[in-house]
C-alpha cells in the first residue's frame, strides 16, 4: 500500500509534485454540518507559502486553493472535500543539470531505487511543496477542533545554537502571537534577532542550518489515543516524522527523561486549586503538579497541555559544491541551483501544527466508538 | 478504530491483559512457505521474560508460547498464525489497594477517562506484559527477514548518566553479542559495571531510573518506505513510540542535527572503495562518506545501516510514597507494591528490536507492488 | 494484505484450520461497558455446531469457547477480546488419500495455486469450521445491537425445489422461532417436512443439494451505510459472499427488479398510519407503501426492515466417485470420505445472521463520526 | 470511516457531486513505470458519458479529464495520480422544487437522515455522476491488467423481459464488439432491436425499466483472492453492489445453484485437450469440464473465465407523478423534472467493468506478498 493517505476516520489523501500541474488533498470523513469556506484553508496556506522573507525561497506561488466538492451552501456535506492548488511558477529547467545526479541529503537516490526512475524537477513528490496537501487537511481539522476549544500551536524553538529560553516557553507565558513579529516564527524577539544575524552569515556562506520546532496542543480531553499501537504520542510521532526534514521527536521531558529517576519524572495528580488554567480537561476537578509527561500517559492524553519538540535538519539544498555520484554510480560533483529556504523551521511550524490537528481530530472521532455510554447518547 | 493491529501487509493483532487468562497475537499476512517452529518464537520471548536478574521483576512466568494455527508440517500456510502465552503467576490481590487510585506516571487515569472503568490488576492492558504479543510478531518477522539477510539489533545505550562511549557504537565495532554478558544488555562491559552499581543505589533508594535504547538495522535494501505518510522513519517512530515508556526517538544525528549546517549534515555519496562493509545495499557500487541521516533519506532507506535511539523513562512504579488522587478527585497518597523492574531498557531492547522487524518486513512486502517490473517478475 | 480481518471499527480477526489445534477470533473495537459472558457466545456456537441432526456432519465437537482477554468483572474493557475454541475430534487420516488430488467444487486447487501448498486435512482454513471465528464475532456484535433493539434473523428459505411460500415470509407473519421445530431451520413446518423427505433421497443417492437462506434485520435506524463504496448493501454483500458456499445475493426484489418498471419498483413514502409496525426507524413519523428496496436506498438504510436472500450451493463433498486431476495435472478419480453435511443452509443461517450483525454494528459505530451534532453530544 | 476509498494496494479515492465544481479521483498505489496518457482514461469516460442516444440523459457534459499529478514523461511515477473532470452543464434550478421532498427510490431520504441535510441538486453525491471517479480508477487499472493479458468485459444482458439468449453468451461465442452496434450495449442485435422498441414504449409511458448486466473477466491467474473475508467473489460483490442501482449479484450458476445437486453443480478438473481456449491460467496443463462456479472456488480464482451477473433496477427518476412525503413527514406528491436515462444498464456496463478491473488488480497486487517464493524473485 502506498502511503498518501493519513488518518482512520478523518482521512486525508494528498497528491501533487513540485513541478506538476497541481497539488491538493481529498478529505474523507469530515463530519457534516461544519461551516467551511475557502478562506479557512487559505489562511493556513498563506502561512506556509514561499516568498515571505529573505529566509524563504524566492519561488512565487500564490498557492490559491479551490474547493471542488464536499461543501454545499457553506457547510460540509459529509462527502469528500477535494481541494486543489495549481502550480504556476515552475522553473523546471533549473533542474535539468541534476537529473542524473543524486543530491546529498535528498530523497533523489531513494526514489530512483524504489520506483526505477523519478521526477527530478524540484524534487517531484519529495519536495516541500508536498506539504500543501497536509496543510489543507490540517486547516479543516483545526476548524472542527476549534468548535471543541482544542488548538495546536507550533513555533520555531531554536535556529542552530540560538534557542528560546525555557522560561519563555512555560504554558502560561508562551504567546504564539509573538511569532508573527519576526520572519523566523519565534515566540521571543530577542532570540529571533540573534538567530537572524546568524542565519544571514550561514546564508552568505552558501550554507543552511537546522533547528527545533516546538508544539503544544491545548484543550485535549483526557483519554484520547488508541492502545496499543495507535497511542496519541505514537501517531503524533508518525505524523511529524513523516516530514522529510524531521530527524527526531520528543514529548515532555523527552530525552532528558533518560537521565531522571522515577521520583523526579513522575507527575503527581492533585485536587485542582481554584480555577487555575492547569486544571485537567476531564470530569474530575484535578490537576498535575508537573508535566514531564508532556500530556501523554501510557499513550493516552491526560487532559493537560500536550507538548512535543521536533528536530529539523538543515535544508539539504545548499549552493556549495558537493561530492556525489551519478545514476551509474560514478563519482562526480554537484552544484544545486534553484530557489531554496536556508532554514526550514519557520514554514515547517504550520505544517507540524497541521499534522497535530489531523492526529487529534482523528483520535477524537475514533474515540466516539469507545464506550457503550457514547453510543447511547447518539442512538439511545 | 481501536489500535491493537499493527502493519498493513504483515499484520499483527495483539491481545491480553497482565492478569487475564492469556496474552498473544494473531499474525495475518505471513508469506506461505516459511519454516517456522515454536522455538523460533520462544527464543525471543525468553529474552523479554521476567525474572532474569535482580533488575527485573520477580514475577515468575515461563511465558511458554503455543502456536494454534497457520503452520502445517513446519511451514507457514499463508493463513493467520495465532500464538498464545498463558498467564500463570498472577497475584491480583497485590493490586486491590490501588483500584481506586491513579498511579503517577501510569495509564490508570487515562484508561478510566477513556473507557469509564479499568482492569486495575497489574495495569491490565497497559502493563508491560502487553509486549508479549509484539515479540511474537517480531520473532516471526525476524525469521522472514533473516532469509534476506536483514537483521535488527537493539541494546541498552545508557542507564541514567552512564552511557556507552560513542566509539564503541561505531558500525564496525559494535558487537551485539557482548550484551549477553551483563544483566543490563549493554554492548560494553565497562559501562555496564558502572551502571549496575548506580542502579543498585537507585533501587535501594526505592526509586527507578531511565535510559536510552539504541537500535540498528542492517541489510535493508535502498528504497523501502512509502511516501508521504508511511515513510520508513515515520513508521519506525510510531512503532517505537507506541511503547509505554518511550518518550522520544531520533534517527542518525537526531537532535544534534538541529545544531548542524547543511554542509556538515549532508552525507555524500561516492563510489565504493573495494568490498568495504559500508557499500550500500542497492544495485549501484556506491557508499556514503558518513551516515548522519541514520540510513533514511526523505523517508526511504538509503541502503546503509539504519540507526535510531529511543529515550526510555524511569519505571513509574516505585516503592516510595507518592502524592495522587482517587477516582473521585480527592487528594491522597499511594504506595505501590507488586513486583517491578527498576529499569526498563534491558527488557525493552528486544521489544524495540521486534517493532523494528515488524516495520521493515511490512515495508518490504508493501514494496513488492511498487513497480511494474516487480509484477512482471511474478506474473510475467 | 491477507483477508482475515473484517470490519473497520468493530474489527474481527479470525484464525484456525479444520484440523489444527484451535480456532477463534480476536475482536478489537468492542465498546467498553458491555455485559458479556462466555455463555452469550456459546449460545451462538451451539447453533452452528455439528452433529445436531442426520443432516449435519457426524463429527463430534463440543465447540466450547473460552474468553482469554478483554472482559473484566463481566464487562468488556474496550481492549481486544480473544476467544478460542479447541479442536478435539480431528480425524486427519481420513484425508491422506486426497492430499494430492483436487476435490471438485472445493478450494483445494486455489490454495495450492496461491500458496504453493496446502493443509489438506479437512480443507484446512477453507473448511466450514473457519466460520467459528465469524460466529464468535457475530455473537458479541448481536449483544451490542440488542441494546439498541436491532436484531438480525436468518432462516432456510428453500432446499432444492422446496421453498417456503412467500406469504409465510411477510414481515408481520414470519416467526423465526418456528425454525427450532425442524432440523432444516425452516420457518414453515409443512415445507420443512417435504424438504426433509427430498433430502433423505438426495443423501441416499450419495449426493447433496443447494438452497436459499433468507435474512432480515429489524430495527436499523435510517441513514446507516457509508457512501460510496461502503454502502450498507455493498458491505452485507461482501460479508455474505465471503462464505464459501454462497454464490449469489439479492436485496428486496433483487433479480426480479430487473423485470420491473420504475413505477412498479419505487417504494413510496407516506405519513405513518397510527402506530403500525411498519413505521420507519427515524425521527419522522412516516412509513413506506412497499419494500421492494429491501430496506436499502442508495446504499443507506431507510429505516424499514432490511431483507436479503443468499443462494447456497450444494455441499461439494459428495460420496460419489468424481472425475478430477492430481497435483501434476494428470486425470484421475476421487472418492471423498470424511463426515459431511448433505446440505449447508441450516448451519449457514446462523453464520449469515452473524455476518449481518457484524456489518450493522460496524456501520452503527462508523456513523457516530458522521455529524458535528453527534460530536457535540459526546464532547459538548 | 467514510467510504470514498476503494482497494487496499491499488486505492482509489473518489470525490465530487453532480452539480459541484468538479468530480474526480486520486489513485494511490499504481505501480511505477506504466505508460499512461489522458486518452487512456478518456476512452473509458466517453463510454459512460451522457448524451449518447435517446436512452441516455440529455445533459451535455464533455467529461474531459485532466491528470494533475503522478505521471512524468508519459509514465506513472508511483506517486498518487489525481484526475479531475469539471462539471459544465449543471442546471441546478431544475431541482429547487424538490429540495424539501424525498424522491421515491432515491437516496435523498437516507442522506438527510445520515448527515442532517443534503445537496439536493441532481442528487449531489448520490448521483450517477459519482461513477466518474470509479471509471477513472478502472481505466488505469485496466491499463495495468492489459500488460498481463487480463481483461474485464461487461454488457447489457437483458432489458426488462428481453434477454440475450444463453447460447449467445457462451465464452467462445460472445463478442463484446457487437455491443457497439446498438445503443443498449447488447452483444446480440436481434435482442437489442426488441429491447429498443420495448424501451420506447416504456419511455412514452413516462416510466423506466430494469435489466441485467453481465460481466466476464478473462485471463485471471488461478489463486487470486484473500481468504477468508476478502475473497475474490466477496470483493467483486462489494464493488458491484456499491453501485446505487444494483440490487443483486450472482456468480456462475448463481441462484440456479440453489436448485442443483452437488453432482450437477461441481465442475470437474481434467487434463487439457490440446490448446483449447478453456485451459486454466495456471502452471498445470488442465481445464474444467464445466464452469458452474463462474471461475471462483472457495473465494479464489480457479484460472477459468470469471462470470457474474448484476440485477439493475429501473431508473427511480420517472416523470410520472408519485406519492411521497416532505422533510416534515407530511404526505405530498412529486413530479421529477431534470434529464434522466430511462434505463441504466448501457452506461452502467462500463462502470461495472471498471469496478471489476479495480478488484482484480488490487488482488493481483496483494498476491505479490503471498509466498516466500515471490519475495525471493524480487529481493533474492
Amino acid at each position: 500500500m502506498a502511503g498518501s493517505t493519513f488518518g482512520t476516520l478523518f482521512r486525508v489523501t494528498t497528491f501533487g509534485e513540485s513541478h506538476g500541474a497541481a497539488l491538493g488533498a481529498v478529505i474523507d470523513g469530515c463530519p457534516a454540518g461544519l461551516q467551511l469556506v475557502e478562506e479557512d484553508i487559505q489562511a493556513y496556506l498563506d502561512r506556509r507559502k514561499p516568498g515571505q522573507s529573505q529566509f524563504t525561497t524566492a519561488r512565487k506561488e500564490g498557492d490559491r486553493c479551490r474547493i471542488l466538492s464536499g461543501v454545499f451552501e457553506g457547510r460540509t456535506e459529509g462527502t469528500p472535500i477535494a481541494v486543489v492548488v495549481e502550480n504556476t511558477d515552475q522553473r523546471s529547467k533549473d533542474y535539468s543539470a541534476i537529473q542524473n545526479l543524486y543530491r546529498p541529503g535528498h530523497a533523489d537516490f531513494g526514489y530512483d531505487m524504489k520506483y526505477g526512475f523519478r521526477d527530478y524537477r524540484g524534487g517531484g513528490r519529495s519536495s516541500g511543496r508536498e506539504t500543501i496537501g497536509r496543510v489543507i487537511g490540517g486547516a479543516v481539522a483545526a476548524k472542527v477542533l476549534s468548535e471543541f476549544k482544542i488548538r495546536a500551536e507550533a513555533w520555531t524553538e531554536s535556529v542552530g545554537p540560538f534557542a528560546v529560553p525555557e522560561e519563555k516557553l512555560a504554558p502560561e507565558t508562551l504567546d504564539i502571537r509573538e511569532c508573527r513579529k519576526n520572519p523566523l516564527w519565534m515566540p521571543d524577539q530577542e532570540t529571533a534577532a540573534k538567530a537572524e544575524s546568524y542565519l544571514c552569515e550561514v546564508k552568505n556562506g552558501l550554507d543552511s542550518c537546522g533547528g527545533i520546532v516546538g508544539c503544544r496542543i491545548c484543550g485535549v480531553p483526557a483519554g484520547l489515543g488508541e492502545p496499543v499501537f495507535d497511542k496519541l504520542d505514537a501517531l503524533l510521532s508518525q505524523a511529524v516524522m513523516s516530514l522529510g526534514a524531521v530527524k527526531g521527536i520528543e514529548f515532555g521531558s523527552g530525552f532528558k527523561a533518560a537521565l531522571l529517576r522515577g521520583s523526579e519524572d513522575n507527575d503527581s495528580f492533585c485536587a485542582a486549586a481554584g480555577d487555575s488554567g492547569a486544571r485537567l480537561r476531564c470530569p474530575l476537578p484535578i490537576e498535575k503538579t508537573s508535566n514531564h509527561a508532556g500530556g501523554v500517559l501510557g499513550g493516552l492524553s491526560d487532559g493537560s497541555e500536550i507538548r512535543f519538540r521536533a528536530a529539523v535538519k538543515a535544508t539539504p539544498s545548499i549552493a556549495r559544491k558537493q561530492r556525489t555520484v551519478d545514476r551509474n554510480g560514478r563519482d562526480t560533483e554537484i552544484e544545486i541551483r534553484g530557489r531554496h529556504d536556508p532554514v526550514i523551521m519557520p514554514r515547517a511550524a504550520v505544517v507540524i501544527e497541521c499534522m497535530a490537528d489531523l492526529v487529534i481530530l482523528d483520535l477524537l472521532l475514533r474515540n466516539t466508538a469507545a464506550r457503550m455510554e457514547f453510543l447511547r447518547k447518539i442512538y439511545g
